[in-house]
Order: structure tokens, then sequence, then C-alpha cells
């Protein structure tokens, strides 16, 4: 195979690239000077070399334990559980959360094949007990995980695990998106605004 | 800044790759086994490394001349002019043509600063005279720009610099697209094939 396909086939494989796209890709490549495709190349690399998961929280990171867990300025008692480690980043540009993160890798989906054991549940209840043993008590369980049906899923078995441990574990909020349309907004999401309502 | 927003900002450079993709795309990765980011990394460099132009037709390759200048059974006094080394592709696709190529290396566009010292056009022109004076007298040469403004320019000033070297030089037929729509055709492209029409 020539490195022109070659290139194009390994572009193919990236999440909503097809075969069209990535030869545009390969040709644009071709035309603009080596040294971009070198810094991408040389990006990946670094990329796979450096980046690991964090023992703490399990979080994407180049030390260890991550940023956020070696920050003593975070509040440790303050736990927010998400799915994947992208999601940290979403939490963080928002820039209102200043506690830690357990990320727990997926979500439950048994038709996927994706039990608890593949989540890093039991991890997180060791880190809430082993935490709560000694003297930094873990106050509140924040479940982030996103608000799909494999998602609620996840939350209420999480939230159960937890219950024995943590004095209060709570949920994101559910409702309309800030900016959103009513007329545009699915019927669940109604339904969940409605029912979340609260007293202004 | 760290290997992932590395990799993130290298990505977004490609065309069609927005930050949010590239960080999305960052994470796919993440989540998949380290040598599908090694396989990518590896391609990228061979492709900067292997590919080049040809040296009779500027096609990109790995040898020189390229596969199909090299080829003997295709017809080289028949010569299609190309903007893009990526054209030469779709045409071979279509499996029609047995000639030979000449990429221009894209189209007059004054706006842009391209003028024709941008393009191969004097190239092409001493391929031609060069090959005339000897035996393989070039029969024809085919104008495949693009059926846009820029490439219809392009078209006709190759056309005036080719016509006392080449008994004949053509444009590819304008016209409806195999499978189009009539009632979904834009204006223009419907008064070309109209104007274009052919008897039955």
């Amino acid at each position: 195979m020539s490195a022109i396909d070659d290139l194009a086939t390994e572009l193919a494989r990236l999440p909503g690239i097809g075969r069209k796209t990535a030869l545009r890709l390969t040709y644009h490549l071709l035309k603009q000077p080596p040294e971009q495709s070198r810094r991408l190349a040389s990006a990946l690399e670094r990329m796979v070399e450096r980046v690991h998961r964090c023992s703490v929280c399990a979080n994407l990171t180049e030390e260890d334990p991550c940023r956020i867990c070696a920050d003593p300025r975070r509040d440790s008692a303050l736990l927010c559980v998400v799915e994947e480690a992208s999601d940290i980043g979403a939490i963080e540009r928002a820039g209102e959360f200043r506690g830690v993160y357990h990320v727990l890798g997926g979500r439950l989906s048994p038709l996927d094949g994706i039990g608890p054991e593949e989540l890093s549940i039991q991890q997180l209840v060791g880190r809430v007990t082993r935490v709560n043993g000694g003297a930094d008590r873990v106050r509140e369980v924040i479940i982030a995980t996103n608000p799909s049906l494999e998602g609620e899923a996840t939350a209420l078995y999480v939230q159960r695990q937890l219950a024995p441990h943590v004095p209060v574990v709570t949920r994101i909020a559910r409702g309309l998106p800030v900016g959103g349309d009513l007329e545009y907004a699915d019927g669940v999401t109604i339904a969940q605004a409605l029912s979340a309502r609260r007293a202004m």
C-alpha cells in the first residue's frame, strides 16, 4: 500500500472521518510544509508516551497524582463522579466546581458487556471509605454521569454503593439548557424540567 | 502546554476540524490501544519522507517518474491537465481515461495572488513542445480544471498557451451530474446542460 493510502486508512479509523474526508485531509497535509505533519506525528507520540491515568481519580494526566488531585486548594471532601476523563474538562471549563473528581471509565451497558466490574466503582467505594476512616471525611458525592438511559442507571447503581458510606449523594440537575428554546426541547427534558421546578 | 492540549491543537489545524472535534478525536485516541496512535504517527512520517512530486507530471508519488508516467500501456499522446494531484485519483477511479496527466498545482486566482507563474503552466508548454519535437507527438490536451469561475479562467488561459503547439485542446463537459435531479440543479448548470445539448 502506498504512503498516501496508508495515511488515509489510519485517518479513516478516527470517529466521524470517512474515507473521502481522510483522503482530503491527507492531500491537505501534502500541500502544507512537512513540519505540520511532523508536529502532528510527534504530538501523537508524546501523547501516547506521557499521558496516563491518575492513580487517585483516573483522570488522564501527565503527572501523578493529577493537577486537580494534587491541588491543596481543591476541596477533597466534595467528590464529583463522571463517566469519562473528557467530562472533567467540560466541568472545569464551567469554572464552578472546586472539589475533586472520580472517573468511572464508562457507564453500565449490559448490552455492550459493560457491568460494574468494568467500571472503577469498587475503587470509588474504596477511596471513599479509606478517606472517611482518616481525617478527610467525604462530605458529598455529586454523580455527574450523562443524562442518558445508561447514565441514569449508572448513577442509581453508584448511589446505592455509596449510600452506606457517604452522608450526601446528589445528582446533577436536569432541565432546559440555558439559551435553549422551550419550543424545540424534547418532551422528556420538559417533563424533567417541570418535575424539578423550584420556588422563586 | 500539556500533551493532550498539544495534540488537540495540531489536530485542529486540519481543515474542517474545530477545537471541539479535535478534543473529541484526542480523547478517542486516548481510549484506544497506543498502537493506533503510533501507527497514525508513523504513517504521517512516512508520508512526509516518501511522497514527493513526479518530475514529469507533478503528481504526488513515491516513485519518480510516477506509476502513471512510467506505465508503457498509457497513451502519452493524450494529456489531461488537472488543478491538483488529488484530481488524478478522482479521474482514475472513474476508470475511463488511459492517457497521462499534468498537475498545475492550483488555479489562477488573482485575489489570492496566484498568477500563471505560481502554476506549472510553462512546464506544461515546455513538456508539450519538447515531446512534439520528438517522436511522441501530443495529439490532444484535455483541460480538466474544476467547473468553477477560477477553474474556467485557468482553462481559458492554458488553452491559449497550448493552442500554437497542440492539434486539439478540449475541455471536459459540463452538464447535469448522473443521478442528479433537474428540480434541484442550479440555474447555471441547467443553462450549460442546455447549451451543450447533443443530438440523440
